[in-house]
């Protein structure tokens, strides 16, 4: 059996064949933060060749999946003052980027389960599985250019995951999905009604994923993600990362952070009648 | 403010951040004439780089969208006699494929409204949008194949648009759809019932993307179009427009135009009982 | 008129412009073998330069689609013993990519009608039509997985149906699907409630198409597979190939195939509470 390593910011339970990985900053609602990155990256990374994790479930403590980045940290690193901010936001998006790729190419079958708030970064942790449950009543978006920056490092795995119509059309206007759309749009495969109906279909696809064979499952997936290009997605990340960079350090990047800091609406939110 | 282009074969109606372009030939239902796909191409260069013109909506006047490509000049180009024709054809095609990704890739959000008929070129046209609004009542269809000719210029950008799977079938059977299943097909977000639902829905749509930073909108459509490989779409152009050529000066591409003119059937339509 | 091969696990049926193509092991519900595929290969280059054939419907005797790939005789391959193995699977498996993109890239308008199951293999030959119409009684899996081998030649095509989020769910999974579910998810167009009502939607479909010019049809395909990247398949084989020989002849396959002729569940499964 793998050895699991430290962790502070996630929860790690093992059942048998199963993992079970919580986002534990339910104070936050879970909102990534580095730390928190850097554990689910050597988590999946601790388990790559142990074919006795066959399974491994994502899913928020507190009821809600992942409130997206951190905005106020980004206001920080956003301020002209934070000269050597630059790096450690590239480092930061490029890290993003990473622990998305380690789940997406993980042998195990991945599991999400999405409850409450699944928005930015969030949004695009829920693409990188291989099944997805959501409640019906849950909010997803990709709420970044609400905030004057860019879906970055998640930009290719949103597009791999609901194609480029749906993609653009969520990233150029920041709209909010309930679990019903989400589902319609292929982000998550399945919605539930309650808390009970959640239970019961995660234990139904644990279960018939128990039913295959471990090896053959990696192997599958394996060929399949190469069918699909998505290593290819390691050749967009350095893009992204200038992108997030430029944009939490431009003029739209500082307004919008230091906005939500202050509650307040953005210098460019307008309407027409 | 960027200084809009004279135009003669569409409309320009500039409110503030949005720029309405309504397709302007009513009385041959829109139908993509040279002149109108150039004044199209340069009003996107145009606004290119001005950011104050944050949405483009796309729109026919008359009550359609488009009803495609003009038959009757394929018709004269087509004929053997028309010895200078097939630099022209091949011409105009690139022409149409140039203003398709300069829509494609425009850094506004760019909205299309589909009502009446969106057919070959005109289906085209409603691929390239970031959102689509389509009236339950509209007609939709690659209906190149009933006369003979082939959806060249326009191919890439629909299966980006909906997929290998769907486009396929609409290619090879030129069989038309109604709004509903339009947005089924991912070729249009949302059906509305009647122009009132229609207007309020624009507006919505509108004023969602109004509260997003337009720098921030610029740059995750640049990341998402890049994840896509839409600018792969530039070395399928030429490969396109020799089809299209091949097509509309053959055979099959004669008689169905002519056909067309003719107000009879094609001689390669049968039927099994 | 194209002289048709010689044939003896599947029928072909010429009516005019249309052939149907009878996959013939009813006794084995039409279970893929060596012989089955290079007859439907031979077929598909019989026909290839023939513009009289405008419509191939590939269709299974005895109300099932195909249930797979020959399971018994794969259990035999699998033996350690069977050293010649090696290289029959491989040729095996790359016979079956090559029947499937033949298929795939066929000139003409390919229609599959899904009865009964399609698993497997039969699954991937489902994946290959340009309209696809299944009875929404009928059960699709890639069932591969939980006999401890993967879905190898047919993954890229698979992928290139459904997307890679769809594709993976069922990939690690082994899940089943009825009718609908597989026109939800676009491996099928249709799906039909009875009998009658599917060979009205087949003779729609077919009638359809002869509107249609066979030449633009042909051109069509061309260009939109080409959209699609397909014939980037063939650079996938090699390594589905490799794939599939380590499958079977691995502990995972050698012993799902024995639990499979042994009826018998294997090693590797197990369930949580």
């Amino acid at each position: 059996m793998s050895a699991l390593p430290q962790v502070e910011y996630i929860r790690l339970e093992r059942s048998g064949p199963v993992l079970h990985l919580w986002l534990n900053r339910p104070e936050a609602r879970n909102a990534m933060s580095r730390q928190m990155q850097s554990e689910i990256l050597e988590t999946f990374n601790a388990i790559r060749d142990d074919r006795d994790v066959r399974i491994v479930v994502i899913r928020g403590a507190g009821g809600t999946f992942c409130a997206g980045g951190d905005i106020k940290n980004m206001q920080k690193s956003g301020a002209p003052a934070a000269t050597d901010a630059t790096e450690e936001l590239r480092r930061g998006n490029r890290r993003g980027g990473a622990m998305l790729q380690a789940i997406n190419t993980a042998p195990q079958a991945v599991i999400s389960v999405i409850e409450g708030f699944a928005l930015g970064g969030g949004f695009g942790l829920a693409c990188v599985s291989d099944i997805s449950i959501i409640r019906a009543d849950a909010t997803m978006g990709l709420t970044e250019v609400t905030l004057g920056v860019v879906p970055a490092a998640i930009s290719p795995f949103v597009v791999g995951r609901i194609g480029l119509t749906a993609a653009r059309r969520l990233g150029v206007s920041g709209m909010r999905l309930n679990g019903a759309e989400a589902v319609q749009l292929g982000i998550a495969h399945v919605a539930v009604a309650d808390e009970a109906a959640l239970a019961a279909e995660l234990k139904k696809n644990i279960n018939q994923i128990l039913k295959c064979a471990p090896g053959a499952v990696a192997e599958t997936k394996r060929l399949m993600l190469r069918a699909a290009n998505v290593l290819e997605i390691d050749n967009l990340q350095e893009l992204a990362a200038d992108s997030f960079v430029r944009a939490v350090r431009g003029p739209e990047g500082r307004e919008g952070t230091l906005s939500f800091v202050e509650k307040r609406k953005p210098n460019w939110v307008t309407s027409v009648e």
